[in-house]
């Protein structure tokens, strides 16, 4: 590889390497993640990072679209565009000919497909989850990445409320077992629905809910700007608003007397919150997300002492599966956003000490002469489930303390003449930096470390 | 979402989805391979997947250019273009204006990059694992696939010999663990290079082991008709061919006396064997594996009992960081064929018949007026640590037998008025198909599933 030019070493804007302690606090967060989702009956699947186009055009928007990573095609990808979009410098009119896959871009769009495609062989209703990367064209900034995770469960082909339940009890536990203080969110599309029926402006339920999820960050001011704006009635405006300052479900039931859609919003609600148990679920009238598809529950995880925005939503939606020919069902879903959930836990020193799985001696062979000697007791070590490692480096004493310190590593023991004649091990505690003690023999170490 | 345009669902050809069982059976294989290598000390790292061009390109040659999967720039990504190449529709000379970023080929460049990049956060030796995605735009065909993983452990800066011999060690423990018969083949770059220097042939060594290494496919026959068409004489085609008969490492040092590189190779050659102490381990000194950048120990590993070539290769390499500007860091790295190994394990059926992680008892509402007292139930099993789900489907009970046996869920507890009433149930056993005993009360129930 000599004669190879050099270049920069620069991973590309919009993406990360990540580090051993990095990796391992990602993985806590995951595998807490998953552990609950496995004890409520959640199979883990997989589909791959590339799909065709023509499974993710179209699905998320024209903004969307221009986010898509598109892959060149192989080979002479050239000849089938016509000479005169070519001589046009046409971008757009030539991707179709040029590009015929592309990266996912969430992991909802390719579980439609997937369930569609592998329906014979799933179990109904299909309680799935998924962690993987997407990627998204968007411009890089603090906290939004090109290629991140996504952490995503769903069922899909049932109607029952017990799921919408489950998820928000799902939710519930993941934040307790991370520790992270938060409010779990909730309304129902069903009631943001009546809030127009009963004003008269069903019609534009679309722009009011889009200007309702806006309420956190422009304000009841705000919103009455804006719903003025739209050519809405000062009585109608008004009643909106008030209704909007709406806190507890009971309330809504005399407004909604004669919109059935609204009673069965306001009941679901109420049973979703009273089944899932949980101090941290507050229905939220203003909670909109601005996803059309959503028919039911709506969910958005806020933190409480961070302001970051959301750090996890949901809700139920119908056709999930329609646009693949797939047949009507319905499913209802959840999604962690991992990647602020980490810069929560990182503010907030969330993160156990020893999430570095670092093992629990370092041998250090004071010389070649003792390499055998090491790597015959680090085997028995292993053996008997005692993780262990031999200093390969050949640097000076302070560095194999930083070595270890820096991969979270317990104990040092040297390995010398004495140690080789004597069999016994002198143990030096990492963190603390003193001497646990001398004499261990092997035995001793075995029972002490295992 | 309903006004979308109906596509066929299809995932990309030499890609795939997977089903649950098919990901457990993956998981079962990563995470046995995971916990030997924090158990010897390799922590695990990650690197994006899309990497600029620029890294990936000229690193595996010409043929693994043309390979690599090219993102097509976001926008207007024709406007740069030189329009003559434009008019004469020449893509290769086109995909640089059009093109910054591709998918990473394997997790070896990824790598070096690294290693440049975050030199001073990383200790030295440099000890990682990695497993990740990769892709290659090569043919599917059965068993080759676009989209696949690749898991990688490496040692960077340590020349040392012990590194050699844990990695040997990990081999074994891995396939051990995984039921895999396997061998492991073991050579040394130091050997082949004199077994060219004894014969006057040093500067054909590169297309001497490209023949050398197709031993395997076309016997000792086949290697002495290409070795004559190398234009090497009788003799010389003789005495390699007499040295590749060799079994044992000691009958070299005789011919290789005048050798000091080749007695360097055998020595430790000689010394991992003796140090890893597994009876896997075999010195076959027609093992060359074509890369050139090896340059002492090479790994190569079959599984004795399937013919689907190597499951697992690897070896030591120099200045792998000098292509992107790093010192001379010597590094040895194992790497495992998951895909291969996966197949194997299929074929020999050495995955555990539990491999499904089921919940332990799946709940069946006889009617909705069950849901909520099922709730309860399931919550607090859950608190105690007892996987549960309930059915929320609306079957017959037949096809509940079917969902639970698909999930691999251990028992089935129905519940209806008589259950609610008396909060005592009948526990019916999924694989044996038969009751299990009748009137458990909850907490009979936690003891018996905790």
């Amino acid at each position: 590889m000599s004669d190879v030019k050099r270049v920069k070493p620069q991973n590309p804007k919009g993406t990360r390497d990540f580090l051993p302690v990095e990796v391992a606090k990602r993985n806590y967060i995951f595998d807490t993640i998953k552990s609950v989702f496995y004890k409520y009956g959640f199979e883990q699947i997989e589909t791959p990072a590339l799909e065709r186009l023509e499974t993710l055009t179209g699905k998320y928007g024209d903004e969307g679209d221009k986010l898509l990573f598109k892959i060149l095609n192989s080979g002479d990808f050239l000849k089938d565009v016509p000479k005169d979009e070519l001589a046009n410098a046409n971008s757009q009119a030539t991707i179709k000919y040029i590009s015929e896959k592309g990266l996912r871009y969430d992991l909802t769009v390719p579980l439609a497909r997937y369930v569609v495609q592998n329906q014979d062989k799933l179990p109904f209703p299909f309680k799935r989850f998924h962690i993987g990367l997407v990627w998204r064209a968007d411009r890089p900034q603090k906290g939004r990445y090109q290629e991140f995770y996504q952490c995503d469960a769903d069922v899909i082909g049932s109607t029952s409320l017990i799921n919408e339940v489950e998820l928000t009890m799902i939710y519930a536990e993941v934040f307790k077992l991370l520790n992270i203080n938060a409010t779990i969110r909730i309304n129902n599309r069903k009631i943001l629905e009546a809030l127009a029926e009963i004003n008269d402006c069903s019609t534009k339920l679309t722009d009011i809910t889009v200007i309702i999820d806006k309420c956190d960050k422009i304000g009841f001011e705000g919103v009455e700007r804006e719903l003025k704006n739209l050519a809405l009635t000062d009585n109608q405006v008004s009643e909106i608003l008030s209704l909007l300052q709406t806190e507890n479900l009971e309330s809504l039931k005399n407004p909604f007397a004669a919109s059935p859609t609204g009673l069965k919003g306001v009941d679901e609600t109420e049973e979703v919150i009273r089944a899932a148990k949980s101090g941290n679920v507050k229905f939220d009238i203003t909670l909109a997300r601005g996803l059309n598809y959503y028919t039911g529950i709506i969910w958005e995880v806020i933190c409480n002492n961070v302001k970051i925005g959301s750090i996890a939503s949901g809700g139920r939606y119908d056709n999930l599966t329609e646009m693949f020919g797939g047949q009507n069902m319905s499913g209802v879903g959840i999604s962690f956003g991992i990647e602020r959930m980490y810069d929560v836990m990182e503010e907030l020193n969330l993160f156990p000490d020893t999430i570095l799985k670092g093992v629990k001696v370092l041998f250090v062979p004071r010389d070649n002469s003792a390499d055998n000697y090491c790597l015959n007791v680090v085997q028995q070590l292993r053996q008997n489930g005692v993780s262990a490692e031999i200093f390969t480096g050949n640097v000076k004493k302070q560095k194999q303390f930083a070595y270890a310190e820096a991969k979270n590593i317990t104990y040092i023991i040297e390995i010398g003449a004495n140690e080789m004649d004597s069999n016994q091990f002198r143990l030096r505690n990492v963190k603390e930096k003193k001497e646990e003690g001398a004499g261990f023999t092997l035995q001793n170490l075995i029972s002490k470390l295992q």
